[in-house]
């Protein structure tokens, strides 16, 4: 983990915030590619009624629209929980560089399935502001109880 | 497999000839609630350069505007090659009730993941028109050698 891979997933988190505001489960991602966000999103299921409008579909169909390619690897995606496994599918077609997660997933979390859901050439860390992450949800369900 | 099944599987086929016809990978897609099509989309990754544009990854938005919902138990999705573990992940999401397909892909077949990625409730059928669907794809990748 750099200052910068925090100073990233704080924006991640800015979007998660904006999910929270509108009554979403609070993930966020932004994909940089060298000192720029070139895609951004956060959830949006259920103001869209889509199941797939996960933050990071947002944010990696954002990302290639600026790219002018379908084609991420030289690109981040920092996102505030360890991608689904749709969200993971989607990243490995799109060859995304390097993955930066906050919180596991240890119940939906692409990590539980074999093979890997991921692109070969993708390298992936986990656990950056993690307790952030994972405090924006937590309080979430806390308050849909 | 139903007439019902190979009636709505030539409406995915016509979505991969249409694929097929703007240069992209021949895939088709169609989701059916009783006798309606609510939803249909075919492969558009390089036109919108958006390695997500798959068939069913459209056809599934489309549906859940249509419903105006984000659940599709009550649907089936028709699909002309057998999903990809993305699009595997939004059916699981969007709880479809049946998908059937049509040829299988060995390669990158959500089938070879374990555990399962779909919704434990969702049925699958595959085979429908196998030899149609893989038709298409084999002439497109003959064409592109």
């Amino acid at each position: 983990m750099t200052q910068q891979d925090e100073k990233w997933m704080r924006e991640a988190l800015r979007e998660a915030q904006a999910a929270r505001a509108e009554g979403e489960i609070p993930i966020g991602a932004v994909v940089v590619w060298g000192e720029r966000v070139i895609g951004r999103g956060h959830n949006m299921t259920e103001r869209l009624h889509d199941a797939t409008a996960h933050a990071e579909m947002i944010a990696v169909t954002a990302a290639t629209q600026s790219m002018g390619g379908k084609y991420l690897e030289g690109c981040t995606l920092y996102v505030t929980v360890e991608p689904c496994p749709m969200c993971a599918g989607a990243l490995n077609w799109s060859q995304v560089g390097r993955i930066v997660y906050g919180a596991p997933d240890p119940r939906r979390g692409y990590s539980l399935f074999t093979p890997s859901l991921l692109h070969p050439k993708t390298v992936v860390e986990g656990g950056v502001l993690a307790d952030d992450c994972s405090a924006l949800m937590l309080e979430f369900f806390k308050s849909k109880r």
